[in-house]
């Protein structure tokens, strides 16, 4: 059936070649087999999920002679050494926040998202079509690692809090779970970021160790129960307005691959990127529709703390691009692509987007 | 230098076969070769461009053995007949917009994108997680073809006119290059949609014989030098807040397909979908500083006007669902997600975007 339909083509260029002979002639890639190690946690079907999509298309565009196994935090190697496995070769690859590794270099930030920086289609593009794989790359390099977007979460949300925040007072002293140079922000304007793994934040939260807890959005948030130890869900997370997922290979076995599976390599980031955005713009509507019903009060950053981290945010940038030469080099290209997409998003797609949530709201 | 590399990896399955022989046991997917047809001009590098990167794509996917051969429209198949000469399979493939086909059913234009309807994010996230491609696929399956997104263009601008809009009244009696479902709305308030040809539309412009132009954002619009016939360029294009570009196949050749070959495809469409999307974001913003350095007066169309177009695609809906099964059911499921999504994003996303855009607008 599938050959005869494939026959039946008038453009085939097999059906001038003798039918019974394989095409030895052109050399098959090799069966090779990969582990990757997952920095996120099993339980979270999207974040996590999106390697198990990556590593099953991967499979099936080979004809399943290139395996990927994924492994999650801990099994192999611990969430927060994904990076480190990789450059060392403990792993093939591995699927993790390039953000965490922003004290080996801030510049990692830049492959995850940066306080007030890009939305998440801004990210994309600036990724794809602004340069940003290969400027990354430069930086990725020296850790003998190869590169690519693999997943992106959308807009987070600002997170959870027992306490009202009515300006920036608020935030002086609060002691809140917030990683990497969003803390560093908060820092600045007098809070107090605290790290803590992922086992010990519910806890925290519900005895008052902490104040606040920022983690991803209403879909996972949800699945952690953080609604049940804190009553106020604030958005939007100016941290974290985009954050890309990374697939990081080992340098040494990424240039080792058949050409054709760097190609499935890629092709599969791109497909998983977008399905984790679609999943979690698909599956957030109707978790914080339960959230809300559960007693969850939605409020919003006031403007004036926004605008006090804001600047903060921006003071940040420069003094990191006074230390870092990698900081500097891709912040360079990435503000101009920042300010000029900005710009022109404010026309159509902003005007667009706006009409419609106004046009909703009334309904 | 790349087998040792290879053999080097302690994880390696092939290590432990005869190296000498090739996998026999495994069938290589054939030798193939595709004619797709574009309806784009060749001129435009990323609307036509997409088709070229997507081909490329599945031949390194495939180490050369599919072959996708991309024609301008013209060269075998006229731009608006693409889906029908993939039905009849004169092409095994066409990259098309659905929307174009809405007089054969008008549920078509779901797969491009509708007046008022989703942006580009939330279109995606219907499309892949939402079960468009399915309900959509429920379609295309009358007309013997299998369709996926292969492309987008952002919020589109509201096109080129003559002399200003200041209101509904401002649109009655005015002559418009306008296809689709947005004509229909157009004519609704009063305007005279027209159908033109890519090659007439300028002259047309220039003469006065139509009063306005919509085609896509300034990048394209650049090209085609609208900007030396009009003045006013408007803003958004509410007809097509998002729009999907389309890869169809004839369904026959689809089903004959090996499955590493759908694979192939299904990640190149994916790939080229968000490589489209990231060349307008970042070549968009250049664009349209050159058009209003010449000129151009940047318009946003009067809120009131918006308002009574607005009215009017959503009476359309109803009216086209009780016209066309096919059009209800998938109105059904998408203006859920539709409701659903709008109300998220209102939340996290919105309220990034729109403190930045104002942050940025003050600098």
């Amino acid at each position: 059936m599938h050959r005869r339909h494939i026959l039946r083509g008038s453009t085939l260029a097999a059906a001038t070649a003798p039918l019974a002979m394989p095409a030895l002639a052109q050399p098959q890639a090799p069966a090779l087999r990969w582990r990757l190690t997952s920095s996120y946690p099993t339980s979270l079907d999207a974040i996590h999920g999106a390697a198990h999509v990556f590593a099953k298309t991967v499979a099936e565009l080979t004809e399943d002679r290139f395996q990927i196994r994924v492994f999650g935090p801990g099994e192999v190697v611990p969430a927060l050494q994904a990076l480190d496995a990789v450059q060392a070769g403990t792993v093939e690859a591995c699927h993790t926040t390039a953000s965490f590794y922003t004290g080996k270099n801030p510049a990692f930030a830049f492959a995850t998202g940066v306080p007030f920086g890009l939305n998440t289609r801004q990210q994309s593009a600036w990724m794809v079509e602004g340069g940003g794989i290969e400027l990354l790359n430069e930086l990725f390099r020296q850790y003998n690692a190869y590169s690519l977007p693999l997943g992106a979460t959308g807009a987070q949300m600002g997170g959870w809090f027992r306490k009202e925040i009515r300006g920036t007072e608020d935030l002086k002293g609060l002691k809140m779970r917030i990683a990497g140079l969003g803390g560093t922000v908060l820092s600045r304007v007098g809070g107090v970021p605290q790290q803590l793994a992922g086992g010990d934040i519910y806890p925290a939260l519900e005895r008052g160790t902490i104040d606040a807890v920022e983690w991803l959005g209403p879909y996972d948030d949800e699945k952690l129960g953080l609604n049940k130890v804190a009553p106020y869900y604030y958005y939007p997370a100016w941290w974290e307005g985009a954050a890309n997922t990374s697939f990081v290979a080992n340098l040494d076995q990424w240039n080792a691959l058949p050409k054709a599976y760097q190609a499935a390599i890629r092709t599969a980031c791109a497909e998983a990127t977008t399905w984790m955005v679609g999943r979690y713009d698909t599956r957030n509507p109707d978790s914080l529709r339960r959230l809300l019903a559960s007693g969850t009060q939605l409020r919003a950053f006031p403007r004036e703390a926004m605008e006090a981290c804001y600047r903060e945010a921006l003071a940040l940038e420069q003094e990191l691009a006074g230390k870092s030469p990698e900081y500097r080099k891709i912040h360079e290209a990435w503000s101009k692509s920042r300010d000029d997409m900005r710009a022109w998003f404010r026309v159509a797609e902003l005007s667009f987007d706006n009409f419609l949530a106004q046009a909703a709201a009334r309904r």
